[in-house]
């Protein structure tokens, strides 16, 4: 089975370059395609944050991970499958990020935080609810913890 | 352009229907498809919850929304955004939700709180990290809280 995906948009910011760490302070305008109204972002910005799925459209599909790695290729750290880390490498390619929603206008939304690089091509937004957070407390490993040290920083 | 995606496993579950509300105590089983082996879900379950995304395969093209709408079509509620809801008749059929991880063996994956019916396809799985919630306050108007009110019930 094989399903076709469009783009609904595009990301645009200053990050040319794929990089690991640093994205907390990132503005990216998400420019939606020509194919949807404004209407279609309508009463978003009464919402605080915003979920993106994108498609790491720059990895290579030789790169795809089927099995296990060290995160990082860090061997420090222990070899951990790829659905049960967030590395770009990863079957279908998809990344979803939670964004702080800076404001939107027409077809473009600004958005804080947004870990996709320019160019990125958007797959959906959706908006954070509190009811779709995690509704028991949430445990992580301690490589986890250190990879993302400086992710937002 | 087009994104030819392949699902990397289906739902299996009690859920039959389609409907809108209590889902918070399904448990489903995650099968992974044979391409993958168990390796790929290595050390998942030092994680409590997964994000996992998913296709709604069972919305029909004609329905799909690319303006706005009332969400669950109740005239109550405003004319909100497709992309500022979280409807599933919406351009590409993606959904994301966070699940409790139950337990990993072989292939299987069992979750808690998966809002998918009995074999959807499954796109993607990701671990949820504390550092990829949101990382400031979340606001959502009333209609989302409305909405929400049994969803998990």
């Amino acid at each position: 089975m094989t399903i076709s995906i469009s783009p609904i948009g595009i990301v645009k910011n200053s990050r040319l370059a794929v990089e690991d760490d640093h994205w907390g302070d990132v503005v990216s305008i998400i420019k939606l395609d020509e194919r949807f109204s404004e209407e279609s972002l309508a009463h978003i910005a009464d919402f605080s944050h915003a979920e993106v799925v994108f498609y790491f459209d720059r990895v290579d599909e030789q790169k795809i991970e089927t099995g296990a790695r060290h995160p990082r290729n860090n061997p420090n750290w222990p070899k951990i499958g790829i659905f049960a880390q967030r590395g770009k490498n990863r079957p279908n390619r998809l990344g979803v990020t939670v964004v702080r929603i800076v404001g939107q206008s027409g077809r473009n939304l600004t958005v804080e935080g947004l870990d996709a690089i320019d160019g990125t091509p958007v797959l959906d937004i959706k908006p954070v609810m509190r009811e779709f957070l995690p509704r028991s407390e949430v445990r992580q490993p301690d490589w986890a913890t250190e990879l993302m040290k400086d992710y937002w920083d």
